[in-house]
């Protein structure tokens, strides 16, 4: 939950400007320029060749470092794209937490859950701000609409995958898909067009009025198989 | 539902750039660049002014003509937007057909109804590229996603308030806009984002998952009042 997602782990740190060899690796780690020139690429490959076509070798070999370099500041391939996609958290490690058994409250639903989760984590201006960008590009570009599908379908959905039922991977896909139609819905109409009645309602309100959507999309009768 | 939402009705018809007198109001009505001046201008003040906002009287005064022309032209403010923004069809008018008692198979609910009749209108790929037009603007001028929600609120949601619940009208505007909320994300992630299953799913599939979405929201318990 408290993974930055900055460009700047504290292991490769170092004010900007201030190159230092890093311990680890022996190479002049805490260059920003580096790391802009990671996140500059990061931001041209997937933007070309999606998120599943994306490699960090490709996007090393563009920002002509070592692929060894980019796995040391970010680990992998959904934090780089966090990274240079400016998201204030790593969806997938985000989402397992607030699926977990323990997060959930007493008898709450993992409907239920998962909106008032999502709707207290979307109410930081960052990542509203980091969400409209996305949004921005994938209406403008088709390019830009695979890369940010590919990145729901990868980071968001596969997570929440896990708690969906299904006969066979491609009902539970569907299921999962048709949670992502709703909740992306909601942060649309919240948070882009502001819908009067949506954006006035607590997150309680809508926890209670979409989450039951929720559940029935993963573990319900939807008519799948 | 065969209005057509085009600049240019029968009455005051002609090819463009041949005007003539309309017999009905005896202005060179069928300047083609008149309609142009008022559409633009039309574009303009929805834009700087909401849907709300926005008056036929002021579109008329900066296109330089009578509002009673634009009136003859457009008839309703709806229209004159339908017509600016390239809508293939007037929504109201389309939303009011679907939602009418004999327009639903014997013991289809309202939802499944509204599901299908809503995809069957979005396979076609002019209203597919004016809603990603509208849906750019939004993401992109907190204006324009004024405008378009106003325009959503007053055309779209207007007349599916006719078919929700209620004690209060402040309830059926809830109701009303969380339908709104699961159709714009049908809509954003079957066409825009082409999120895989959602993408690949068939309408009637579509319809028989989403439609008791619409049917709770619209009838049944959301925790609201």
């Amino acid at each position: 939950m408290t993974v930055p997602a900055s460009g700047r782990p504290a292991a490769a740190g170092g004010r900007p400007g201030r190159p230092r060899r890093s311990a680890r690796t022996g190479r002049r780690a805490g260059d920003s320029g580096t790391r802009a020139a990671i996140l500059a690429s990061a931001r041209a490959q997937f933007a070309a060749h999606g998120y599943n076509g994306a490699t960090i070798r490709a996007i090393a070999a563009a920002a002509g470092v070592d692929p060894a370099l980019v796995h040391h500041f970010y680990g992998t391939k959904e934090r780089l794209f966090a990274a240079a996609m400016q998201l204030p958290f790593i969806p997938s490690e985000v989402i397992t937490a607030a699926l977990a058994e323990g997060a959930r409250r007493p008898g709450e639903s993992v409907g239920i859950h998962m909106v008032r989760s999502a709707l207290a984590l979307w109410e930081s201006v960052e990542l509203r701000s980091s969400f409209q960008g996305l949004l921005r590009s994938a209406v403008t570009s088709e390019q830009a609409a695979t890369m940010l599908s590919e990145f729901v379908t990868q980071a968001i959905l596969g997570p929440v995958s896990t708690v969906a039922a299904g006969r066979d991977p491609k009902e539970t896909a569907f299921r999962t898909s048709l949670v992502g139609s709703q909740m992306l819905g909601l942060a649309l109409t919240r948070y882009v067009l502001q819908l009067g009645p949506i954006a006035a309602a607590s997150p309680e309100e809508l926890a209670v009025a979409i989450g039951p959507t929720i559940d029935r999309y993963l573990t319900g009768d939807v008519g799948a198989g």
